[in-house]
């Protein structure tokens, strides 16, 4: 992974680093020892949906935990949760960009502290399809911002600043090749990651709208037209967050409906909750084809 | 409060309106009366403070649990927590804009369906002071965005739009003779909300850095000159949507350092804890005295 040289060395004179949202500093406790063996992160917005993937990583790499015992959320703040199982550490990242990029800040420096090299880092969620079927799995080739360009937009010291908002190529083929492999309703596409649930995403049904309906028709045909098959929150600044740190990433999200035909979902929660856990499925699958695990 | 008319007309077409983050639909209950009685709405970040604060607004307005018995969260989901307390409303809004819009949509949203009229929205939070001692509490006039620009800056279908990130200005003066009153150290000034607790803000302690730190000095400065006192994440998009709403609203964050002197927190958690609860013992009082409870 790459600071700047600046940021690099300030890091290296601090005497202890406070990972403050998450409760920890290097003054309390052996980062390479506790993380050192990290090789993949997985992320999503809900806290509850991260212990259940984390649960099934233990399962599925047949680490499980003795008898009676729980998961131990290592995060000693209440703004994320943090759960190691074997090398891969699965956290929440809350909903949005702000949120999002105080997980990648803190995480990125725990595992530079850890001296992980080359983590792999997947964020798996939930999303709004556009003119597909709802089930379907989009595996992101890039994000897209809220004018449909394919940066993440910010600001540095009162300018205005972007970045690329692509992603690895060659993860995106792998977990293509998975989805094809266990038979998972999928696609690749652009993925909308804004931040804005409601007005920006172009939802009609939030306590303010500024538009009409055929303005929002007209959008949601626009980011179509341009390959944009899902819509979420944090794509963008995930993307662009992990190709500067040079992170490999990837973004695997469910969709939970169709926005060409609606914005509010009514279908029982069983059916989002199995939707919920294909992303997870997919992901573990090529971790354990990368581990060699049976 | 105020929505466009479209939207007034959609929602009041819609058979069921489920408030997705909340786990809430208005087919389950009956709103009005589960919530009718609500005058304020207490938010801010962190879900375990919000449950202090749900504790300290029953004990100052004489609400107290029976003996044995908790505080029952009331949102369905593991995105938000929501307590009620006889008229006040606690929730957490998470980090960052994109969380908070949410939250500010669904609750609005409930208060529209449980037909309360003229809510008081209090945004009670942490930030990073600049020129200002640590432990002082910022009553905000207004925010800026990292342009230094006294907007909230989003998208609305492809297009960059803005809105007004000024505060009700009379609640800014009760909220200051209250502060007079409990001799709170506290300052009114401008509030910079940003979407970026690391880069965006200044600070060179995350995992990348993009600037040096003359020129974030340089920067620090030219927000100061202009009235700004405090840091946090939430300032403009809160502000611009209560204004949208035609909610009277209020920001009352406590700083936890002066940005000038670092950017890491030094002191023990309990200094924190202490200084964490300022702005909550300066809206309670607000809310006695309107109440007029003694």
């Amino acid at each position: 992974m790459s600071t700047t040289t600046e940021n690099a060395e300030l890091l290296e004179n601090i005497k202890a680093d406070v990972l403050y949202h998450f409760g920890l500093s290097t003054a309390d406790f052996d980062f390479k020892r506790a993380f050192g063996d990290v090789k993949f992160v997985l992320c999503g917005g809900s806290a509850g949906r991260m212990l259940k993937v984390a649960e099934q990583v233990a399962k599925e790499l047949k680490l499980n935990l003795p008898f009676g015992t729980q998961f131990k959320n290592l995060s000693k703040s209440d703004r994320y949760v943090l759960y190691k199982t074997g090398p891969v550490l699965c956290v929440n990242h809350g909903i949005g960009e702000g949120s999002c990029l105080i997980m990648l800040h803190e995480i990125t420096k725990l595992l530079k502290h850890a001296q992980v090299e080359s983590p792999l880092f997947f964020r798996l969620g939930t999303s709004g399809g556009i003119g597909v079927e709802p089930g379907t799995v989009v595996i992101s080739t890039g994000g897209v911002n809220g004018l449909l360009s394919p940066y993440f937009e910010t600001r540095r010291l009162g300018k205005s600043v972007r970045y690329d908002a692509s992603l690895d190529e060659q993860l995106a083929e792998d977990l293509l090749a998975v989805c094809r492999q266990l038979k998972i309703k999928h696609t690749a596409g652009l993925t909308m990651g804004n931040n804005d649930f409601y007005e920006e995403q172009g939802r009609c049904d939030g306590a303010l709208c500024s538009f009409t309906e055929a303005e929002r028709e007209e959008f949601l045909h626009a980011a179509h037209k341009i390959g944009v098959r899902n819509f979420e929150m944090e794509c963008c600044c995930f993307a662009s967050f992990c190709k500067r740190a040079g992170i490999r990433a990837a973004v695997v999200c469910v969709t939970l409906l169709n926005r060409f035909e609606g914005d509010q979902l009514n279908q029982p929660k069983s059916v989002y909750q199995e939707y919920e856990m294909h992303p997870c499925q997919i992901v573990i699958t090529l971790i354990k084809q990368i581990l060699q695990v049976s």
